[in-house]
């Protein structure tokens, strides 16, 4: 019998296998927690060659680890056992023609996003999926996790954004579902079911994506608020004023922006006023008709009115703009910069956000008196990014990581919302998932990848206890 | 052993244990095609009484059929084995109090579409689904059926506002899910999954759904068209134009509309001209400042100009308004009165529509001359009713309804549509998915059936093959 790296090889080729040194680069994950050397790395060109491989390694009893843009932040693709292939997508990154009569479009799964946004600007046409990776994500990781970034609460999450699916199964046959409508309730939604399955139920190979059109005007705003349930009531405030052309609803708070002023020199801070939280709104039309920056301008005093807003201000141009959306999408790296950090993926319900934070806060000062807590991320999901770093003076958590992550996620479940809000569960939830979602949740899940892939395969040891 | 009649009657009292004739108005579906008499039917009034049956159904070798309003289309809500109980859930219809700040709210499944959207009127919300049976259909055949209607292009189906569920798995055992947030991505998306499985893993006891603000305003209008390919280029040019305040682009065309007038005598034509076909075009904002008016005319005009538009009128009063409307939605209530007819629930890429139409009656035409083809439905998501009435003189259609069916679904799945848009397989289509979906789709959605419902206990015989 051959060995599986020579089979792999005949496979691929040489630009399609790839090991030792050269491997390496795909080894580790994002925040550099998992990963070991698999015995390499499948860079398939097409569908049959994707098909070709896991095949294969189901033969040779070796795992698949599918690998998009190798931006999650939960482990989940990367190989914790040297027995592995990561498969990588890179080399399948064709962009079909956009349709725009139909509003959708087919990729390759190894599209970055990025990518697929630029190659939609001349076209007039956009897909409404933005992230602080999009440089590198890949699509198909985005669908395998799920992806939901800063536009969720109006476009959707990816199962909402994708129509239609190709899919390497991990009996390595393809299953084509590659229709191009919303309304297609022909069975049970497996489009829906791989969006979030983290690669443990095939390799997505190619997507039908929905397309909406460029919209020809946007207004931003960059606000000052007295504290976070003045920002819950101003957002559904906003949401019931301008709900059509909200596209954005971000926040964070007064820490977060004093250690990305501190550690990024050239970012500045756009208003005169601080506050402990701050809101970055944002309104786009496709109507030039709609007086974007007059609604804006009056739900802005309204909110002044109410005490809901202490101060804020209009982006001017482009340039303006730009500015007021760097001090939101610097916050994860001017905490980074910091030193060490601790980060939790909550949603609550939005309403819930403000008691969240208070709860969390004193829970969290219980643990680790001084811990400094950094919430920011997505107002209009409930979406927080609840980051914490070390009391002044010290570099570590005292040991305590593990006692954080069981009080937040406990609050969260308990207020019906997610410890797990869009970065899944990979390798780092799991045990998480087994606390916080009870038995009946948790088998449910196990049988359903028992059905789809009985030999475990397909990313072991993520989003499921692996049986092996 | 007591038999289990005896067994439910005692799980659920005489309120909630029917048989005999009171059992008979559940018996049969809506388009009386499917169902024979079934042991009994239950009427359980909590959840625990839910999986009270369904464990005991499990240990008698009872099929469990959930039935909702019954208003499906496709048969998946009634027995076709006498050893079968239909569990209605009509008793647990408990509306949850709203909480406008999330846009959520927490129902019970019993509970019926009209009657959820009146309770939301006082408080300035509302479930964005809308359509024909919603005085009878309830949230949990809605779940079952992942139900689309007219503003699923803008605000999605079912599975797109379901945001957590409570559900009865076929062992009997409470699935407690009812979150309420967009953002959970710890593990498979189980609440998705749900929508649209017809009963078959499980019944869905309690949702929690998305809510939205009510606009604040809109504009209707009526407009007739030369023909499809004008009313698709016109769809998307309203895409662009006027993509955000969208919640409504439905059409129907003359043949409809003659049937219609000819059946019912107090329903009257809105505008001067008549054309192939027509469009009904609602706008809907939340800001009082937005010119809708203006808008929708602009757009109209712009329509005339390039010869897509030939008439059109915008709605000046809600009287105006709902004659608008009924137009549209007495379509299948005309073609019922004309006698026998063929329902087939298509959808294909939006800017294929005229396409297909085309395409459809060619062979149509072919297969049985002089056939009536009569088109309505849902323009923004291609989502066609592609019904048809016997030729003019005839009473049926020739033994070809079989011809019809297949050769409509062929083309649907080949432009990459579906002939399953909106309202499932149900009993009706499961050969033809077995045709159109190919074996590896097929193989994974049993799998899927097995996994859950090992015993084959929920709705056996609808959405897969019953192994039995």
């Amino acid at each position: 019998m051959t060995d599986p790296a020579t089979t792999l090889h005949e496979i691929l080729g040489p630009k399609g296998w790839l090991s030792g040194s050269d491997a390496e680069p795909y080894q580790r994950d994002w925040l550099d927690r998992y990963g070991i050397a698999p015995l390499g790395v499948a860079r398939p060109a097409t569908t049959t060659e994707v098909a070709a491989v896991v095949t294969a390694c189901r033969e040779a009893g070796l795992a698949v680890v599918p690998q998009g843009g190798n931006t999650g932040l939960c482990g989940g693709a990367v190989a914790e056992q040297s027995n592995a292939v990561i498969v990588s997508l890179s080399r399948m990154a064709a962009i079909g023609k956009p349709d725009p009569e139909s509003g959708s479009i087919i990729v390759e799964a190894g599209v970055v996003l990025a990518a697929l946004h630029e190659s939609l600007e001349p076209h007039g046409l956009m897909f409404p999926m933005h992230l602080g990776a999009e440089g590198s994500a890949r699509i198909g990781g985005l669908i395998g996790t799920n992806a939901g970034g800063s536009q969720a609460f109006r476009y959707g999450m990816m199962q909402d954004l994708v129509l239609g699916l190709e899919v390497v199964t991990p009996d390595g046959v393809v299953w084509d579902g590659l229709r191009a409508v919303q309304k297609d309730n022909a069975g049970y939604q497996l489009r829906k079911l791989y969006c979030g399955a983290e690669g443990t139920l095939g390799i997505v190979t190619r997507a039908v994506l929905r397309l909406y059109p460029t919209p020809r005007q946007q207004a931003s705003a960059l606000l000052v608020m007295p504290d976070f349930a003045a920002a819950v009531s101003f957002g559904a405030f906003l949401r019931g004023e301008a709900g059509e052309f909200l596209t954005g609803l971000e926040f964070f708070c007064d820490l977060g922006l004093q250690l990305a002023l501190k550690h990024l020199p050239d970012l500045a801070w756009q208003l005169d006023r601080r506050g402990d939280v701050y809101l970055l709104v944002e309104l786009a039309s496709g109507s030039p008709r709609v007086p974007l920056d007059d609604i804006l301008t009056s739900a802005l005093e309204r909110g002044v009115d109410q005490g809901l807003v202490l101060d804020g201000a209009l982006a001017t141009s482009g340039v303006h703009r730009a500015q007021f959306w760097r001090l939101r999408e610097e916050q994860p790296e001017g905490q980074r910069l910091e030193g060490a950090q601790l980060k939790h993926d909550i949603s609550v319900p939005p309403g819930a956000i403000a008691r969240f934070i208070e709860e969390g806060a004193a829970i969290c000062s219980d643990i680790l008196p001084g811990v400094r807590i950094n919430p920011f991320g997505h107002l209009g999901d409930g979406n927080i990014h609840y980051n914490l770093s070390p009391p002044e003076g010290r570099a570590d958590f005292d040991g305590k990581a593990g006692q954080f992550g069981d009080a937040l996620s406990g609050i969260a479940t308990e207020m019906g919302g997610s410890f797990a809000a869009e970065h899944g569960l990979g390798r780092a939830k799991i045990a998480m998932a087994d606390r916080n979602r009870g038995p009946v949740e948790r088998e449910l899940m196990a049988r359903l990848k028992d059905a789809f892939d009985p030999q475990g395969t397909m990313n072991p040891g993520v989003l499921v206890r692996s049986p092996l």
